[in-house]
């Protein structure tokens, strides 16, 4: 793994702006007018040969790279660098005529065809095997190349195909279970097979969870979701270590599918030196920007606080929505200085020009159909050359509340046969968020098993699967002054999705009832339609959980139906700490008036007290974004004069009364901090 | 077949209560544990094996009977009967693997996978080689065991396998229509194959009605329905022969999965020596108590009136709806007592301890996973002990009135390329049933051909097909002084589903024109979301029957349309009786109004004046129970001082004012009966 | 191809009435009551043999004409005609089980099954030689049987299978492509294949666009669209060519789907004779008579203005919806009329004598169920004997407004991955075309190559496909004073779907700007549930470009959102002409309001002023249809004396102020003209 300033020997410390560059989609006369916009917009770093492996090896094993090297030689004497694909995300047509093998099969036993893009079973050894040839010839054929400063590794990982029903896959699927299990009779034990006739007696007998007569086995299926990960993950190994063989010096990346289950992310990004993340927020919806600082609060968090790249997001609209707005106006600035001041030191963009044929051609480019006269254009390139006004940045971003989200228990949650189906993880996430967002409240992700001493406020929405190591921690992090928000249908299970009730313990959470203070009785799911009043005023949805005290203090109680009087939100104090209890899903105003009342327990503040709708963000050198999302201009009050970067510097003269412009962002330092770089 | 005597010499002849006891799940030193509890709680029957294949069959061909041998000797050691389960539910692994043919296949060509539960084809060969070499090991084993009092044969034949499409099936089909036509031209003519070109020249033509690129031929798809029950069906009397040959004393059943369409459960039922069956009323919904009378109804109706078992009801809630919502604090017992007054003499569970584990540890055990302190258990042990207490009853429900529900019919109802496919059978029942149900009408579901002389009132959803014979038996019925009310789109075909049109005839109820006193002479089926109003203020949706009396009188015509001031609801004299015609389909509040006026015509009444939410169920010799199901009080007034059963035996004292305290029951005797009972 | 003379030689010129007739359904005592009937009914016209080839080849090359002998020498012996059918459509049951490969193969890879019909995939060879075996047998057979009058070539092509997936389809489909394109580059040129790493190398690697994990390529799939349908026509061409060959003087023709997109229909009407049809209006919905007319008007278009014949409808009620409603009395007589009136010269049903057993048994017939005392009897024989008295017409509907419809791009417009995947053209004729009936407008239909010079006005909606040949005919007719309206996505692409950018232009409907007087920058879908306020009043949805004039007058502007202010709805003068764009899409109320403006600038009015729901089409030579659908007598005052036919003899004396009953119908012409039949 490369340090910070390995990174940056290749990357630089500036700002990166650039896109997806698909030369291949244009004459080469294109390509010089390319390069001059480029510079005109400030570009200096392109994607490129992503979906290239058809032009690179268009015959089986017969590579024609002499196309690239006109586009990278031409890029670099252009001043522009390249982060370069491996060129492994969309196999051509021969692979599926050669290899049909390679092509994955869906749970209802259908092949998917050739035509589209990611038809490759992550699992396939041929295609694996093909890959790895494609991925030593780039490497050695680019390795000294003065243009290469990054390798992008594929591409969107398990966005389409996220599992394969193949044979081959269920061989690797019984071979990663007698790695894990190594006997039948552990295996049966940990599946829970004893009921439904489900036992095994050799290996040969297990399969993937195909289309069944009922349920599948929940730990059948949770382990099959972890392998189906972890076979995405073994193609990105195996591209990792080929390329650190080769071009141990050059940072290494794959673009993640945005905020995603589909695969655990944030073991992925352990293998790579520089997380970067494809945000794609839908302009349709006033939660749009919620949206995008969300996922790149993810992206940050994905390697604990290190700077990361927006690899793609869209310049204007895109295409694969069934109804695709625009983005207004300025909104596109607004959200690319969101994504900086949450960690982003690159802003790029899918694509460069905007396609005229093919699955995307409705998808915007920096480049548009309708040309440099256009307003996409004309945003992309202001916005360009304003970045790269930019001074050095130190991507400090300063979060004190943290999101605890586990991979594994999210896709325990998520199942069918399940007290609640409708118990959504992104939902209740997303519920969280926004309210935060709302109070400029800067968030972490963590995992359970997290160190969370740095945190003043830890949100743990729905866990149903938590380890006893986890659950030692949460206890470990409140007794010592944390303070811990749970939810509903949490810790009841251990990692292979067991009920922790060997003894009858009488309660649903039987790990956590001291740092609670109550017991979990039952728990009874609400119909969709219901909305269960609060004693205080509050109103909730979808859970009900029968509590009992045992020591809490009920901040909230039930009114109506059977478990009318019952506590329905708890709050104990736990050593030094406190731990509170979201017995039902709040709804939204109420989480709110909820999470302030946490919020100042905590001692969890706004850095800025700022008109409604405008984003704060602010890092620990004091550097502070202010982003105007509304369409009115406001005044707002600093805690001391500030510059703002994005004046010219003749007109940065510290202020203590910033006047914001209608969707507008300022980008604040301290005088005497902005001065020191000046000079 | 046993008679009730031989059945009481295995079974007693008092309350039966217990549930599903899966051993197989937990260490043996739990099993201990269990029957101190199952003792506690009165439990004196359990269920054992269901899903044991797996356990009793390991590998191919090696049986292990040593478990089951212990425990079945604890629980007879401990008083426990044992109803015992061939265990051919859901086959092991090994089936899959070395027999994959035995895997069904969807009416798409997709074959089903191991991994959940009856996985397997009602018609292959081989699973059901496979489960009689099982059966017969079972049977030989455990013929003389002194715990086993009763067979349970499979388990809810058809609730994920309805059909198969595979090539053995396909084989089954042909040689079910060679038996049936005899010969080509016959099925030609049965089909209708003129139409479309379908006509077939040889046995080996004929197909199973798999994907196709149009509408079925309803014959071809009707067959394959009767065919499909019938495979099933051969796998129950595949088993029963066995036991009967094996261990002619001991009573058989298999559990019925409610009431459902799947499969043909009277023609079923005549195989076994008692009815049993699985009631999961939801408890979201208003109507949960209805739902579960019904089934129970129908349940007691299958043996004509012979006393039945639950063979699983929920402790608690399910897992298996997409929100599973708590039964709340006593409801179960209320629905149990519900049961038991509709004729069980057995009240069992699903299943005795919760799972930790597997695709059910969502659904509540008798046990649950917060052990002994928790209400479930605390429900379940006090009702075991409450119904250990009863003294013997009779079990003599006493309906007057009676459903007509022939499965063809139903089968013909809800088919494609029909003039309303939106017409749901379930739904027109659950509308009489309910109406019926809160005026505490006892029902009887009864078949079109059943002798009907015993009911004052007879009332009879859609009935597409009718054959010659039942229309006979329905106009003696009237004839003879009884009421019938026929409801829309009924008696149109014969039971080939072939329009009764010989001759020109010029109604859609050729058989019945005298008997209703009206012509169909068309019939409108209505968008929905149409609302039609009748001339008495009745609200009707759906389907509008194009009247013509011949004799009949209106009871309500239409207002509206091009049928505005047209007949919609007749009654005609026809005999000594009165048979009413609905040509569309009633809203509830106004097919009460209707059913009151026949049950008023017909003579029918409550047993009792109660307050709504009462439900009273009263036997021939007088036993009559009351359930509150509402959270108040109410005072009910007797026709004569009665004594309630659930009072200890000081407390017993006759009242001819009864006060029912809120979510309570009681089970009233005459005075002079109870005392009989008490000397 | 005959020339009219040619084919009113066979068919006669006067009109035609009859319908389906299966008499393969019926024994043969049965066949002398249907001509009996027919007769009766003044029948003149059946077709027969529709789904005959299973009696026709009962076993593979054993064929038995017997049967159809007897049918065809007893329909002429009583004066019947007959439309024979060459039995194509629904090959028997030897079919699949002799050659499965013949049967369909899905999307996802599942093949279809025998048992419905049209289970035949349009690429078979096989299919294609049995077939072409049977039909030659028929000509051979009845080229010289007097009852032949035309021939019906197979039945609704495409209506249930217009796809297939075989293999050998993927064969047709290479071959296909190499005959368009010729070399593998032209082709990735063309698909745009760079994109995604989709290029080919040779023919073998390209396949249909089957089951895939994420977009298909549009171009890909366009072709597989225009391939689908031409394997189709294909078919349709080799039954045309034997024909031709064995019976040249005999008209052809084949029944069309009704109004549909399934095949390419202009473009097979062109391989026919005469133009035949089967329109199924919904009668649960007001529109009915507006679709029926619809579909007559497209008819009546695809051979430019040749009579035609509605092949089926339906005597009453249909069976394939999910709710068939009943027509109302009366209601099939005015629809029947609004058909003749666009030019149908012949009104035929399905069917003869309605089934009573198979798939179509709830499907209305001209002989009910309930036979001859039904009302559908009586109007179908009051209609008949009606028609059979009209006097010879003319045929020449006067239509001044064409609406454009091009295939090509009806199918480029629907596809996944667009800016607005609901955008659906159906919706977008059909509002055009109610507000064009309401106002009692005559609309053709024609290509956008069409010449449209003998039109005042032409309406064009959403268009995204056009060639620069289309569009310079467009201008052409602008130029030239027509009055042309385009709709909002139109234009962009070329006939590959490439959209036309090669150079930055600034627009997305670069061909057409100086017509428009406007570019087209961006554009906005809009979330289904959002309307857009124009700042004239109207109200529109789904869409707003956003558009700078260059020339043109804006007559709305948006009102709300970033594009408040710019303009909606623009009007440019062009030469002689007007050409108008919608940048969105209207609302109906608005849409009338725009087209009223249109209309009158175009100089286009109604043929006569009459109350709202009174149908109006005038002819050229003065015959005048005046339908009356609503339920009140309406007084229409007439330009000039004039005589209903429809009248006896006896009282038809002139009139200028016409009583028209309620649901009646009255068919006038000019008095002299009259006179000069009548002597």
């Amino acid at each position: 793994m490369l340090n910070t300033s390995q990174i940056n020997a290749r990357l630089g410390s500036k700002m990166l702006f650039g896109g997806d560059y698909n030369p291949e989609q244009w004459s080469e006369d294109v390509w010089q007018q390319d390069v001059e916009l480029m510079k005109e917009a400030g570009v200096n770093l392109v994607s490129v040969a992503i979906f290239g492996w058809a032009r690179l090896e268009p015959v089986e094993g017969q590579y024609d790279f002499d196309w690239l090297d006109r586009v990278l030689d031409l890029l670099h004497a252009n001043g522009i660098s390249v982060n370069l694909a491996t060129a492994t995300a969309s196999p051509p047509a021969w692979m599926a005529l050669n290899h049909p093998e390679t092509l994955p099969i869906d749970r209802s036993g259908v092949q998917y065809g050739f035509g589209s893009r990611q038809q490759y079973s992550p699992s396939s050894p041929i295609y694996r095997e093909k890959a790895a040839l494609l991925v030593r010839k780039m490497a050695e054929r680019y390795k000294d190349h003065p243009a290469l400063v990054m390798w992008h590794i594929n591409n969107e990982y398990g966005c389409h195909i996220q599992e394969c029903y193949a044979p081959h896959t269920a061989e690797a699927f019984r071979h990663w279970l007698e790695q894990k299990y190594q006997t039948i009779p552990e295996l049966n034990r940990v599946w829970g097979t004893a009921f439904w006739s489900q036992g095994y007696q050799n290996w040969a007998e297990v399969q993937p969870p195909r289309h069944m007569p009922a349920f599948y086995n929940p730990t059948h299926w949770l382990d099959w979701r972890r392998f189906s990960s972890d076979m995405i993950q073994e193609c990105l190994e195996m591209e990792v270590q080929i390329l650190r063989e080769i071009t141990p010096d050059v940072p290494l990346n794959t673009n993640f599918l945005g905020f995603s289950k589909a695969v655990d992310q944030r073991s992925f990004a352990q293998q790579e030196d520089l997380v970067s993340i494809d945000i794609y927020p839908d302009p349709a919806t006033q939660e749009s920007k919620i949206d995008a600082a969300l996922q790149s609060d993810w992206a940050r968090s994905l390697k604990d606080g290190q700077p990361w790249i927006v690899m793609e997001q869209a310049p204007n609209q895109v295409q694969w929505r069934p109804i695709n707005r625009l983005k207004k106006p300025g909104q596109m600035r607004l959200l690319s200085y969101s994504m900086v001041a949450r960690g982003a030191k690159g802003i790029l963009y899918f694509q460069w020009r905007q396609s005229i044929s093919g699955s995307e051609k409705y998808h915007s480019g920096m480049v548009p159909h309708t040309g440099t006269s256009s307003r996409t254009w004309q945003e992309i390139r202001a916005l360009g050359n304003e970045l790269k006004a930019l001074p050095e940045l130190s991507f400090t971003p300063d979060a004190k509340v943290a999101l605890i989200l586990d991979w594994d228990a999210w896709q325990a949650l998520e199942q069918e046969s399940h007290p609640h189906t409708g118990l959504s993880l992104m939902e209740q996430i997303g519920h969280f968020y926004q309210v935060l967002w709302k109070q400029n409240i800067l968030v972490d992700f963590v995992t359970s098993d997290h160190d969370l001493s740095g945190y003043q406020l830890v949100l743990a929405p729905s866990l149903p699967i938590l380890s006893e190591t986890a659950a030692a921690n949460l206890k470990t992090y409140v007794q010592n002054g944390g303070h811990l928000v749970m939810s509903c249908f949490s810790g009841l299970a251990d990692p292979n999705d067991h009920i922790y009730s060997e003894t009858f313990n009488g309660s649903y959470n039987p790990l956590l009832i001291d740092m609670l203070g109550i017991l979990i009785r039952e728990f009874d799911p609400q119909s969709s339609g219901t909305v269960l009043e609060l004693s205080n005023g509050w109103q909730a949805v979808q859970w009900a959980d029968v509590l009992e005290l045992q020591g809490a203090t009920a901040l909230a109680s039930f009114t109506s139906d059977h478990f009318a009087g019952a506590p329905a939100i708890t709050e104990n104090q736990y050593g030094k700490g406190k731990a509170y209890h979201l017995g039902t899903q709040l709804q939204l105003s109420s989480l709110e008036a909820f999470l302030k009342h946490t919020l100042q327990n905590a001692g969890v503040q706004s850095p800025l007290e700022v008109p409604e709708g405008i984003e704060v963000v602010a890092w620990k050198d004091g550097t502070t974004f202010l982003i105007n999302h509304t369409s009115q201009e406001h005044t707002v009050l600093l805690p001391a004069p500030m510059q703002n970067l994005l004046q010219s510097a003749a007109t940065q003269t510290a202020q203590q009364e910033l006047k914001l412009a209608p969707m507008d962002v300022a980008v604040l330092q301290p005088q005497t901090q902005l001065e020191a770089i000046l000079q």
